[in-house]
């Protein structure tokens, strides 16, 4: 048998002894772990939000289970207060395992188990690895299963960090809200399938970015709503098997005590702990959110397309040189980048849906990855939303000379003639402005089809750009 | 120019002269679109739910201009009856164009108004192509773009082919509730990770898929209420350009009357018009339903395997001779073809992402691609559930002796002496239990662990399969 | 026992007997299939290249049949020629069964055993039903499982639909040849990242698509290549179980004589049997041409967009009027519709690769949806390329003084001048350009950096376009 | 103006001024890209294939440069040393700029630019900023846009990248070859659609797998032909502008001398600049290789499901324990990370599609999300393979005795028979063996339809699992 030493302790697991840095809080399920899945170089430490999280869920098991003199009152407190070291920021670092990871969550869990449990032993004035003080699965995962506690931190942790993305999407629905206010009188032509259609504010060009993101963080906390549910007491398939029946609800509210959260326990376990509908939903959400800010960005970079051959309606914020070959080259590279954030967001929707889609019987052995696809696209959106409204979005100024200028010289406005003039007589002349590259304006006149003053009247702006009661 | 004659008749758009054959209520417009669209073979016809809602927008918006005096009562009441009779089933072989079209739905909305006016030409005593008398875009459009009235009536639709859906869903969840109940007594052994896990009843498992199947129902239900938010009264691009400022209201209004439907305008036009996130976060909930399905089935292919080599827990229904070289064999092809309705639905959704994505500036011109998806999606899953219940759940039987003799003989359960023998003290057993093929109990009573009484007390069903308080 | 009338007559199954109508060539296992499976309203005979194939695999089995004695010479003879007859036309209306089916395939074969064997019936004299004389298993079937005749006949069918989809392919690279021919002396301003960039000629810029949709012709052969493996001859699970070793040799090569392909018998042909890895990839290489075609119609709507104020450097012949609002507006709906198709096969590639990975032990159950997938997305991208080239490409005309305008005053010329006048030159020329408006030939002779003679060396198109060695 | 100090420099670009850290290697650029993306916490060195690859690239172009006279000889020596450098491991440290960047990759050669020409400086005996000895952009840069160097470096690091995975298929190849080879004697059951079907050898089993492999890796290695085309001499757009007519070819050449690999300069290099078609692919057939290993390790952990209640064939090496609530339950963890590689790598390809169809004319600005996205597919399937094959795959056993007893017991043995005792016959053996649970060889011998003798001849394993000529 290995004995242990300064530099390592020696565990012990079904599988036998292993050598255990004598530093770690970890322990020999993480260590196993550490072997099996060398997959991403990412670990749960880049997760913070799923690591408080699970704190807050052993946190509020304990505190149940000493209730219920499932386990003393004395090494609960030692639990207790090794969670909220974590929830401070402490330890997260020993939270080594690859995001990436068979075993359901296991792994996860027993990480969790066994940081907290050696940090408790030290606590009560012990040394690592000495779990005849604090035991991580007896005391640490007393009630619990990993099938219940797993999905229940996963979906704090995603509400923790949606809290972020949130914030984030409101700035960028600001910023656009005050561009739409700053251009709310320069007027331009809106387009259809890219061809000239007829004029319209910049203002409620960006108005509509504004309304779309505000929309988008509707359906983001709806989705949240979703996972409020959670399936805590289901423990391994959701029959509840060896907790007691007070359990449950117990440890929801110390858990809603922790975290200030309305949670709501499933009313079907069994259901709810082979379930991923809610991030499955969560997933399609984001991606939806992607698709719009992509949208957006798509807008953004051809409306300041040019400066000479494109469209050159506004112009975006400088950020970096464009080019190396081309002098003075500037690229719109925050939209791009946030575009291409879109792209994975909508990329991991997918492997969301495949890993849904593969859960078997009573349990989805996949939410790993589920949970880091989640945690990545919440991330990575929250980021693009932050550099976009920062590096672009409150820079961007218009060309307003040319863009009143195109207006006055459309063909487009020939439109808004139709109740006047007729939609025969409003198409020869848009035909003969087009053509001869003269202004619908002087072509009325020249007809004598409206007098000059009508037609200042029924081409204002203000009436140009909203509804209108005719009066011939 | 060319003249018509009793085969055809020749119209007229700007591109020149056509022939139509004399007996078409469509005209030009349509026939452009045949031309240019010979894609998937599926016409609009195909979507008999867009064609009624198209009508009932067509009908508001002859109400609404008759009202405001932009057209003639009389031509109105041709138009209007015109467009009951297509609600009530008539000329929908008239709708001839691909579902599978470019142009945003212009050619929808062309042939709709086409078919409307010969229509109402007809009640008004005249022959079709006398445009004079009633005419498909001053009258039939009057008000109106393309681009309020196509997704309008896209979602008017879907909304009617949804609730033929719910139907079938709804019957879906009954059909496992009912054998939830008739399973409820029957225990089995659990699964977790396909490996064996704890005590549950047969009941709790297909319980699982009715409340599956029924939170879907209700997050179809709320995807429902994105798409009540109409854009009617945008026109062109969301200003309103051409409409009376009390048209957009009164159209919803007649609306409203015509549909029974619970309508709502959308705040903003310019942003409604262009945005289609209510069709993503749609087609994301269909493939939830999609990803839930194919899961039930997964699970329902896999209980049913064998009948030997296989877990043989239950029966599904013969539905046909599963080989033409194995006697006797019967495969679970109603599930399958459930598994891949749902490939196909996640497929579809992949798609309405891409389209959705792409749209540029104040409108999306891939909205038919959208909408044929998402009818697709929604009438194949109708279909897939409509198979499910009636050739499968509903004929379902178990094999309870087999599934109680496995319980008799788990070594999992060990599991729920935990709290009895101590979790060391389980572990021998299970391993032991494993090894030699002996009965769990067998085993404790053998080591006088516990006695026959407090065994058969913590071996009884209907505490297995439930939170129990532990009394020692 | 029912009774067979002038209507219908009585076939019988393992479950039971049922009616089928009289006239019907298909039987009583196509008739349990049309219930089973009522999904996407699509029949086999929407897939004419798969009942081709069908048939010629039966008749390539049947041949070997009777090499090897399995069944007799004259039995032989008249499937031979009902299977002649299929492949020649006829009798593609009893091919009933919807191509969204369960059962991997087996009811597309079964509904080819029982139409040629009741045609092989009347062949030799008999009446439909009367299987004494040519049974649909024992005969048609011999030495054949769905799963070694279903694999094989969709290969060879995907292999005849797509050499449709080359000939679209080979004619659209044309089209755009034809039109880079016409476009190689018109310079225009290329663009990176949608800002201006450095010269080249629109014939350039339309001899890319040539040359696109060139590499993905071959990319589509070499995808050919590997579903020419089939695995005839495997029977249920590709152990061969029930046939001749003979067999697979000889019925390959009569499959060969028959379609004039080069096939190969797979050399594991267990592996053959469960592994859908070449749909996997040929649903790729389809994948990769939607994403180039899409490429191409964005870029053409882009280059189109305008008039007025828009790119406007090309015109895309009109198909349509564009709007029932706005008069004289023409939008790109022929590009519009292709960017839908590429949507859908990018989404097909999702149900594709969904249901390849649902395949389980010794054969993938999914593979109606594959096949099904796979043969929608070849024909739509077939009809897309002809819609494509005939009413798009082929009628593009260039606005050729606009663009040469839009070169002369373009500030992007600074670039070409770096090697002579240095890029810190280049650069302040280039600024003052953008700044004033002015040509960037003007400042320099201005400047007097470079004489008029070296200027107009320098900026001639033909060396603008290309490298060249630098002389100063 | 800034100043310089101890502990930074100042540089400038066209946006102003920036203090960069005096020791690092990076400048002004890279300065700006680290303040525009913050997206991912992965940085250019997580891709260390692609850091060499620049190195290559960078070293190439200035040898072709100097050999023209393009640049001055020593400065181009100190260049290729800092290179060598690089590309021996050192400065990775320095490629500090996020995986996730817009720009179209302009920051990634920056940084590379800047980085070589700090070292180059170093060399050179100047300190780092002293951009007068060796400039980053004018020396290091030249003849260069970031428009072909990052394409063909990208390129060059994926064909790094995959070196690997070759490696890991192979050895899994390998792993699955032994034990098919171990368990080529194991009579099983084979089974089609989860239901029984005939026998075959456990060892045929796994040769499929590693036969599915091998076919893989013949694709994987096609894919890698595609990606040696490069762009290397197009510059900004293809056009090659300010190049020597003699770089491309020059330059190409020494790459091929630095990398050893047959490097193809693509015919068009306009189409090449902007074209993406190799990554599609190449994702595609990524996308293949996991759908592949998803299969795979689907089938791995259904064939060792139980150990009572499941399939039980097979055993996995315990790699874990599998539960903190079920004692001795171990799960088949190994192929549940792969599986979710497997998804995650779908998702990828997904991202990657995404990104492709979204360039716009004359380049791709996404390829920095297509190329990371490659990479990560690339190196998460080389874990997996790794994970797989040597804590799995090799410890695989075996539970022959119950294989060997369910093939015995096994109804599925009528099939077999029907050339024999006739199809009819067969089917009513089956049934009566499946209803009475007495074996199929007792059933016939006491039916008296085959002796003994001709019983054992039939049935066994070797003429089984095989095609065979009938003689009765």
């Amino acid at each position: 048998m290995a004995k242990a030493n300064s530099e390592y302790r020696v565990e012990k697991d079904l599988l036998g002894e292993k050598k255990i840095p004598a530093n770690a809080y970890w322990g020999v399920h993480t260590s196993r772990a550490i072997e099996n899945y060398q997959i991403s170089g990412f670990h749960l430490s880049n997760a913070p939000d799923l690591i408080n999280a699970l704190a807050a869920v052993k946190m509020a098991a304990v505190k149940a289970n000493a209730d219920l003199d499932v386990i003393p009152r004395n090494i609960a407190d030692a639990i207790v207060k090794a969670c909220r070291e974590i929830r401070s920021g402490q330890l997260h670092d020993q939270f080594v395992v690859d995001v990436i990871q068979g075993g359901a969550g296991t792994s996860t869990n027993m990480n969790a188990n066994e940081v907290i449990a050696n940090r408790a032993i030290e606590i009560l004035g012990g040394v690592k690895g000495d779990y005849k003080l604090v035991h991580p699965i007896e005391h640490v995962n007393a009630s619990q299963s990993t099938n219940d506690v797993y999905p229940t931190a996963v979906k704090i942790g995603l509400i923790s960090a949606i809290s972020g993305l949130l914030e984030a999407m409101e700035n960028l629905k600001e910023a656009f809200g005050e561009k739409a206010f700053e251009f709310r009188k320069i007027l331009k032509i809106g387009r259809t399938q890219l061809q000239d259609a007829v004029p319209m504010t910049l203002g409620q060009e960006f108005s509509t970015y504004s309304v779309m993101i505000g929309e988008d963080i509707q359906r983001v906390k709806e989705a949240i709503n979703l996972i409020l549910e959670i399936n805590l007491g289901a423990t391994a398939i959701g029959t509840g098997i060896n907790t007691d029946p007070e359990y449950a609800a117990r440890a929801r509210h110390y858990l809603e005590d922790i975290t200030q959260l309305g949670l709501v326990t499933a009313a079907d376990l069994v259901e709810a702990t082979q379930d991923t509908g809610s991030f499955v939903q969560l997933s399609g959400v984001l991606k939806r959110v992607a698709v719009k800010l992509s949208k957006i960005c798509n807008d953004l970079r051809l409306l300041s397309s040019g400066p000479q051959a494109g469209l050159n309606e506004i112009n975006l914020p400088p950020r970096a040189a464009g080019s190396s070959i081309m002098p003075g080259k500037v690229n719109p590279v925050i939209p791009e980048v946030v575009n291409q954030v879109a792209f994975e967001v909508i990329g991991n929707d997918m492997t969301v849906t495949m890993a849904a889609e593969a859960g078997q019987l009573q349990l989805n052995a996949f939410e790993p990855i589920i949970a880091w696809s989640l945690f990545k696209s919440i991330f990575h959106l929250t980021a693009a939303c932050k550099t976009l409204t920062k590096n672009c979005v409150l820079g961007i100024t218009a060309n307003e000379a040319l863009l009143n200028q195109r207006v006055q010289e459309s063909a487009s406005l020939a439109t808004s003639l139709n109740p006047y003039i007729g939609y025969d007589q409003a198409s020869e002349i848009a035909k003969t402005a087009l053509k001869t590259g003269r202004r619908v304006s002087d072509l009325v006149l020249e007809k004598g089809l409206l007098s000059e003053q009508q037609l200042s009247e029924i081409l204002r702006p203000e009436v140009l750009t909203m509804p209108r009661r005719i009066k011939l």
